[in-house]
Order: structure tokens, then C-alpha cells, then sequence
């Protein structure tokens, strides 16, 4: 059993989860005419609301730069009017997609007259527990009211005052809607306990969606009752196959690892093919070498990254497991496929996946072999994103297999129900 | 954290599941001809082993009697020769199903050029635990394979030596095939620390599926940490509203109770609409009486009990909540479909909701707010069922609202992988 937790704030979570659950049932059946609507007025609450929410993020920039928050984390905090206007029209975004509620999924009259239908229906009540990331709230919000679902929220405690101010607005703009208020719920007291009373609050919650580093994932998973979905470690692998076309391979590999590096579908690990070696490795690391990247490379690589005048080291074995989050990356040399399979087995984290080859063979093994979220072929692994797919928002990208894998949109917000009408009968 | 669970057991399981995983990647990449002909092959195996087999289930009965186990207990392990060969022509049955692997569920080409598509993919390890039922061990083997999956089979003790003889025939004639022999494994020793090393098996096990009474599932989603689908716990409601036409609430309610007591799919509670109570109650209760059920009745329907000659008793807050298993049902009277669905979302499991209505925006309501993986209009509630849908087999009912709901059939037992073609793509 997990360590005892305060039991004043499971009390006042199951409380506050029971009024979201009430909020869900009127959510439900909400048409997408009116959840439209609700969305473009709370992008017009969070516009008129720009200064207040901006005062508030500078109370929580300067404790951050007090505590000695690092450079780039309060960038990920920081919100000034032009990304507060960004936060606003991501809710327009949102109303301009497609309601994913009461799709019918299948559906058939059978043999005996009855007829069944699959409909897609709103989890409920989804819990969301993420780090110093402001714009998640909001985010979050507007895609489980668009899906139907009351969201719980458990921002990052470096984040109070920025979410105080969010939802405050979100919520006032609700209630003078006529809509229920506690739709979106932020869990602002209790602590580390409020977290785990939300893990736990089976029954009362349907979903848990952790958001945030590898740490925060694994405690969600290990402690949650709820069932979670995991989103977002990737230890992604770029594998230029002996039969690539190396200019294509060349910009594969660069823009995997600089375009965006601090994100999840940044590429980690490059791995050539030993024939391919000695042609590919002097260009790619030199250009690497150009944009800052620091490389983690195994013995025989090590040449390579001199002559490139590479910043470099010895890579560990744990280095070959790891997510750099930034310009750095693990580079080896494989003998075939098969062992560019074995090490993605071995150090992947089922993410994405890219191999860069003209050979339709070894795609074809490649992509059915390995198990991950995405598996690309010719193509930079960093277009493993909603957006890029043309769904739209996102929640995140699951790189579990039960319910949803990959890019997580509206869709993946619901479940569905079986509808099954008869006249009288039985079996 | 839990109970320390024996770290040689821990060792054990961790073992087979690894085996289980290099099985498994054999069977994802087995076309649908080679799993067709190899359940075929599994079949007349299991045909060739009958006398074995009753053996084997002979010693289980012995036992079973010797510790007390009741009839019905008994009929559930029981295999004779019939029902050995029922045993076998499920896996042909399995046979004759489509394979949901490689299925594109979706796809699109982006604007880019880019080529997405999600294709259905194996899960990987599935681990069942399961009660003395043999026959379970069969069905979930056949499904698995057919699926692309292995399997870890955690039977209850009381079948061990069954469990073993069907194993046994199952293994020995994949390898005599030349398949992994794996692919099918029976975790038989460490007694309940194995089941707790399966559920605690992540990244060996992909899934964990319990299928039993409520306290098994329980005990299963409350220790795993690998993903859980629970199954088949129902509390089934059959609500006789104002507008219904009696005659078909009448065959409606005695078939959803008396058709198959003893499964998850059979009503347990009856709610009848007061204005209807009258003409209803007596009608339907001396049906009910006459096929021999118990009642446990709210006040108000004490006088109906008695003038239909039922045996009854005066119903606790906690039989509204029973699952019965048997020849018993909860009775009581409501005001309007609102009384109906709080007390279904108050007594309800998420199983199976049934309406008895004419009335259009009665049906409407019903199907629309009760949270439930089936709602019936004029139907019983025994329809809940992956042959009765027409899905052929079926694993489990799930009663949960991720990934799946409801009867789960060959596609719920799979994951998807998105694979992107580019030609050298970047962002």
C-alpha cells in the first residue's frame, strides 16, 4: 500500500472531483453549437483578462528566479501578452475542430432485429497533473470541454499564481456563461497529497494524464489507481540504413536533433550503418558540431567526432538511454538492421522511431518490427505531433498501448458506449 | 508500495515473460493464413488429448470435492468428453474470425507529402488471471494467437491440473509446428506471488486482463502496475418506465434475470415506474416467483411480493448494490426516469442498463445519460454479449472506459502504431 495520505485532503479532493463529476453530466450533453460558443468566450475572457494574468505570472517568475529556477524552465513559465493572446486563440483553435461526441463509431442491425451502435461519449471527469507549464492549463481545459470532460487540474507549484489567474478567468466566464464553474477545477492546496489524492480518487476520476518529465510520469504510474496514460519520454533513434540516401539523411538527422531539441520528438540517439560510416559520419557530425550539439559517441566513433572538431566524450551505456533535452546526442555504429533494432529494443522508450533508407526491404522490416508510438521512415522524427498529423490540439503523445498511442486529439478525450435498441427482445 | 512479493518468484515470471516477448514477436509477423492453419493444427491437438485431458480434469474435480467446493463450482471445472471437444472448436471458431492485425484504421496524405497511417498492430504479452474455468485457458490462448499475442495464463489453483493438460497439448503442438512454444506459457508455480510478479511485470506485460468475481478484479486493479482492463462485474438494471408496454417489460425482465442467473450480463435489480407499479408488479413478480426467484423488495413492493406468492425478504441499502449470481433480484418502485438513473448511477457497475420504454424522449434521456458500456431500449440485458453482437469470441466484458468498452472481441486484444513514409522530410 502507498504511504498514508493527509486524509483532510483526500476528503477535499473527492469533494471537489464529486462537483466535476456533477459539472461532466451537463458537459455530456452539451451540443457542439454550444461548447463552441462557451470555448470563444472564454478566448475573449482570457484576452480581456491579459494584464491580470501576466501581473500574476511575474509573481511566479520572480519566486522562480529566487529559488534559482533555471534560464530555460522560466522560459517555459513565462507569459507576456503576446503568448497570453497565443494561449487565447489556442482555445479558438480548439472550437474550430470537429466534435468528437456522439460519433457512431460501428454499429449494424443484427439477425434478430436489434440494432447496436457504438457512440462516442465523454470519459467524465479527467485529471491532469503537470509541471511549471502555464499554457497547459488552459490547453487542457478547452480540449476536455470540447470532448465533453470536467478537468481537474495539479499544475506545477512554481506555476501557482500564473494558474490561479487562468482559472479564475476560465471559471468566472463559465459561471456568467450559465455554465457549471466546476467544469475546470484547479487543485491549488494540500500539496504533494493533493497529486496522489487525485491519483487515487478511483471512481471518482476516469482518467489521469501525466504531463512532464520522465519522474513525474513513473510516480503518476506507479501510484495511480486511476488508469493513467503515459505521454511523452522519447528516447526517439534516428538509424541511417546502409541503402539512405545520405543528403536525406543529412537533413533527417540535423533537423531531429537541433529544430526543437528540448522536446519529446527531438531525436536522442543516431546509429549508421557500418558501411555507411565513413561517407555519412564526417558531414553530419561537422554540420552537429555547427549547431552546438554535444555528442556522446561509442569508441569507434570517436575519430568521427575529432576531425568534425566536435565537442564530445565517451558515451556510457546510460547515455545511450538517455532524453538530453537539449543540443546533445548519443551517436554508435551498427553492423545491419537487426542490430539498429536491437538497441532501439534495448534503450527506446517506444516514442518515435526513424529509419532513413531507400531500400524497401529494410523499411518495410523496420516499420514492422519496431514497437513504438511512430515509426517514420524518411522523415525527422520531430513530425510526430497532432498538429503535424491535421488533428489539431493535442493533450500529448502516449507512448503506452492501451487506449491511445501517439498523438493524443479530441478523439482520444472520450470512450464509447454500446446504444442497443429492440422492441421487447430476448434471448 | 505492496506487499514484498518473493524475489525468486519475481525472477521466475520476469523469465517466461521475457520468453513470452521473443514469442511474440514471431506471432506479430505471422500472416493470417499461418495463424489460421496453426489454430486449426491446435485444435485437433487438443481433439487428439481428450482422454488426457478428463484425467487430469478428474484429479481437479477430486480435489475440489475433498476441500468442499460447491456444485456450481464444480459444473465450471468440470470437462468431460463434450466439453473437450466444445473446447477444441472454439480455437476453429477463433480460425474462422478476421484478423484485426494490419488493419489501417486510419491514414491520410498531408500537405506536405507526408504519408500517415495508423495500422493495427499485436500488443505484445497479455497476462490473464482467471478462476477454476479450463476452458478460459483455451479461449484466451486462441484469441491471443490469433490477435498476434502471447500470452501468460494465471489460472485459479483449483483447475492446476487441467490447466497443465491443456498447456501441455497447446505447447507441444506449437513447437511440433515450429512455432515458439512460448507463445503460450502457464505461470504454475509461486502460487500467489505469481500473480503478483504478472501484474507487477511492466514492460515484460503489456496488459493484464482478470476475469472473475469482484473481489479478484479488485485485488487485480489495485496491485498491477501494468495496464489493467477489468472485466465483468454487473450489477444490470432493468427499468420499467411509465410509457412502457407492459408485455415486453414482462419478458424483457424475467429473461434478463432467469435466462442465465450466474453471469455478469443477468439484471439484478428491477425498478418499476409507480404509475405502472400496479398493473406490473403482480404480473411480473408471480413470473418471477414461479421460476423460482428470490426477492429482496423495498417497502413499498412488500404487499406485491407477498400476493404473488414469491419467497422475499425486506431489501438492505446494500442488496441495491449486489451482484446476485443467481436466482435473486432487487426490487423497487421510482417516480420518473430521474430517480431511475440516480439510483443506476448510485447501485451500477457500468455493465448493462436496460429501459423498457415507448416513449421516444424517455429512450433519449436513458440512452444518453446513463454512463454505461451497453444501455438497452427493449431489450435484456443478456444481449451483452461479443457473439450476441456479432464479434464471435470474446475475452471479457470491460467494464471500464479506457481503450475498451464493452464486449471485447480479436480488435480490443491489439494496439495501433502510426507509420509515416516521407522522402526525406524536415520541419
Amino acid at each position: 500500500m502507498s504511504q498514508t495520505i493527509d486524509p483532510t485532503v483526500v476528503e477535499q479532493v473527492t469533494a471537489l472531483a464529486r462537483r466535476a463529476r456533477t459539472a461532466s453530466r451537463h458537459l455530456a450533453l452539451m451540443s457542439r453549437a454550444e461548447k463552441d460558443a462557451a470555448l470563444l468566450l472564454l478566448a475573449d475572457a482570457v484576452d480581456a483578462a491579459a494584464t491580470a494574468v501576466v501581473e500574476a505570472n511575474a509573481e511566479d517568475l520572480e519566486r522562480g528566479r529566487a529559488a534559482g529556477m533555471s534560464a530555460s524552465l522560466q522560459d517555459r513559465l513565462r507569459l507576456d501578452e503576446t503568448r497570453v493572446a497565443a494561449v487565447a486563440q489556442a482555445l479558438r483553435d480548439v472550437a474550430a475542430l470537429p466534435d468528437p461526441v456522439g460519433e457512431i463509431v460501428r454499429g449494424s442491425t443484427l439477425a434478430n432485429g436489434l440494432q447496436i451502435r457504438q457512440v462516442r461519449v465523454p470519459m467524465g471527469v479527467i485529471g491532469m497533473i503537470y509541471e511549471a507549464r502555464p499554457n497547459v492549463t488552459v490547453d487542457a481545459a478547452g480540449l476536455a470541454l470540447k470532448s465533453g470532460n470536467a478537468v481537474l487540474l495539479r499544475g506545477g507549484s512554481a506555476a501557482a499564481s500564473s494558474n490561479h489567474a487562468l482559472v479564475t478567468v476560465l471559471r468566472e466566464s463559465l459561471a456568467a456563461q450559465g455554465l457549471p464553474a466546476d467544469a475546470i477545477t484547479l487543485l491549488e492546496e494540500g500539496g504533494r497529497d493533493a497529486a496522489r489524492a487525485l491519483m487515487t480518487a478511483r471512481g471518482h476520476v476516469d482518467l489521469v494524464i501525466p504531463r512532464g518529465g520522465a519522474d513525474l510520469i513513473q510516480t503518476v504510474v506507479r501510484e495511480s489507481t486511476v488508469p493513467v496514460i503515459e505521454t511523452g519520454v522519447g528516447v526517439c533513434h534516428v538509424y541511417v540504413d546502409r541503402a539512405a540516401d545520405l543528403d536525406k539523411a543529412q537533413a533527417v538527422t540535423v533537423n531531429a536533433k537541433t529544430q526543437r531539441p528540448s522536446v519529446c520528438n527531438a531525436a536522442e540517439s543516431l546509429l549508421v550503418h557500418r558501411d555507411v560510416a565513413a561517407d555519412f559520419l564526417p558531414k553530419v557530425l561537422t554540420d552537429l558540431a555547427g549547431a552546438g550539439v554535444r555528442l556522446h559517441v561509442a569508441p569507434e566513433v570517436t575519430e568521427y567526432a575529432e576531425a568534425a572538431g566536435a565537442a564530445y566524450e565517451l558515451a556510457s551505456e546510460e547515455d545511450f538511454g538517455t532524453e538530453w533535452h537539449g543540443l546533445e546526442l548519443s551517436v554508435a555504429v551498427v553492423d545491419d538492421v537487426d542490430e539498429a533494432m536491437e538497441r532501439i529494443r534495448k534503450y527506446g522508450t517506444g516514442h518515435t522511431e526513424a529509419i532513413v533508407t531507400e531500400d524497401r526491404g529494410a523499411a518495410r522490416r523496420f516499420t514492422a518490427e519496431v514497437d513504438a508510438a511512430v515509426v517514420m521512415v524518411n522523415a525527422s522524427t520531430r513530425f510526430t505531433d497532432g498538429g503535424e498529423f491535421g488533428f489539431g490540439a493535442e493533450i500529448g503523445i502516449s507512448t503506452q498501448k492501451l487506449h491511445a498511442r501517439g498523438p493524443m486529439a479530441l478523439p482520444e478525450l472520450t470512450t464509447t458506449k454500446w446504444v442497443v435498441e429492440g422492441d421487447g427482445h430476448t434471448r
